[in-house]
């Protein structure tokens, strides 16, 4: 039995299947190679106090490694990366650049995409002033990423958690068309999603929603 | 002579003074009594290719440290977090504790601030779709920050990166009033940069910059 517990919601919304966290967490463990097990809490909901007590933003995903719980998947991520080389190079120089590019992917560039696929989702024009800069903002982020990926396969040497957190950001917003003007930027979403271990972790939370959602069917037809 | 050297923008516009992200690194350099000299760049300005190639997204700080180079702010924490125990504690626990907070500060709190702060920066009303569900985001996450802070007084045991990373993200929105209707985060802003550390390097960042502008209007006098 494994020692590593993945918590995540028990259901979702399906427009947002797919695009769950606990996908960046699924997808480093497949890399790795490392067992674990799926534990679920309902999504948001204050009935579950030892929850909110482990993530208190309510949100997911947490890691639960023997007696140690981790939040923030970008911590999960380089947590993970401590116990298998594959994530993170053991190099010290190496392992620097893998951190820098974490860093980027989460507060350089996702910090750009999710406001502005915030916008998106809601139906937003973007005429607005903060609305207006906020695309700017993420064209400019998506500029210097297209430049870099023009000529690198991986972001730190070999693939690592950099690239799982860099290119699901980098996906999720191509969701909505936002990688149109940088090819270089969607062709290494194709290349890090076409690894085995990626179809896997997005497999693995489709079935999970999925049979939650059988779950409600059979309930509701013998109720 | 000091081998950790912080590059930064050479000078900035007033209204940003105080918000340059140096200040998280200034910071963190004095909490630890860590010894650093300064280097400048022209801001954003392509005819320095050898800073692009640090810095992609051409932003500051980078550090600089022996012969290596880190960029991201929180990256740079984490590095000088390795060779201080007063920024990050060496117990695993505690410190995974304070990494997870590292993030939450970055890809939870600032992701929800700064787009928020962009809107209020552009004068934007926030009547629209995308602008509404941005200040919600933030409030969803200030709620949070409150119940959290409102017991504790850092976020991982004694003082450390992550509440230089929070105090400083929850600082900065509330130059535009974030934080009136959260008073455990105004007071938690208000112990975090009522430390001498971050009165230095608040100092230091305005000295540079008001240097700057001492050396334009003497060459614009005697031009």
């Amino acid at each position: 039995m494994s020692d590593l517990i993945l918590t995540t919601f028990s259901t979702v919304p399906k427009i947002v299947r797919g695009l769950v966290r606990d996908l960046r967490v699924r997808w480093a463990l497949e890399e790795a190679g490392l067992t674990y097990r799926v534990a679920t809490v309902p999504p948001m909901d204050e009935r579950f106090p030892d929850y909110w007590a482990l993530q208190p933003f309510g949100q997911v995903p947490v890691l639960t490694d023997g007696g140690q719980h981790v939040f923030e998947s970008g911590a999960i991520l380089l947590h993970l990366g401590d116990r298998s080389p594959v994530l993170l190079p053991t190099d010290p120089t190496a392992r620097s650049q893998a951190v820098q590019w974490v860093f980027a992917a989460l507060n350089s560039v996702e910090m750009a995409a999710l406001p502005w696929m915030l916008h998106r989702f809601n139906d937003d024009p973007m005429t607005g002033p903060g609305a207006a800069h906020i695309s700017r903002f993420l064209t400019g982020r998506l500029d210097t990423m297209e430049r870099v990926l023009s000529d690198t396969e991986w972001l730190a040497g070999d693939f690592s958690v950099a690239d799982i957190l860099m290119a699901d950001v980098l996906r999720q917003a191509d969701t909505f068309d936002a990688l149109s003007d940088h090819p270089s930027c969607r062709a290494y979403v194709t290349r890090a999603t076409a690894r085995p271990a990626f179809a896997r972790a997005m497999a693995d939370q489709l079935a999970l929603f999925n049979a939650a959602d059988a779950e409600t069917a059979a309930r509701e037809a013998t109720s």
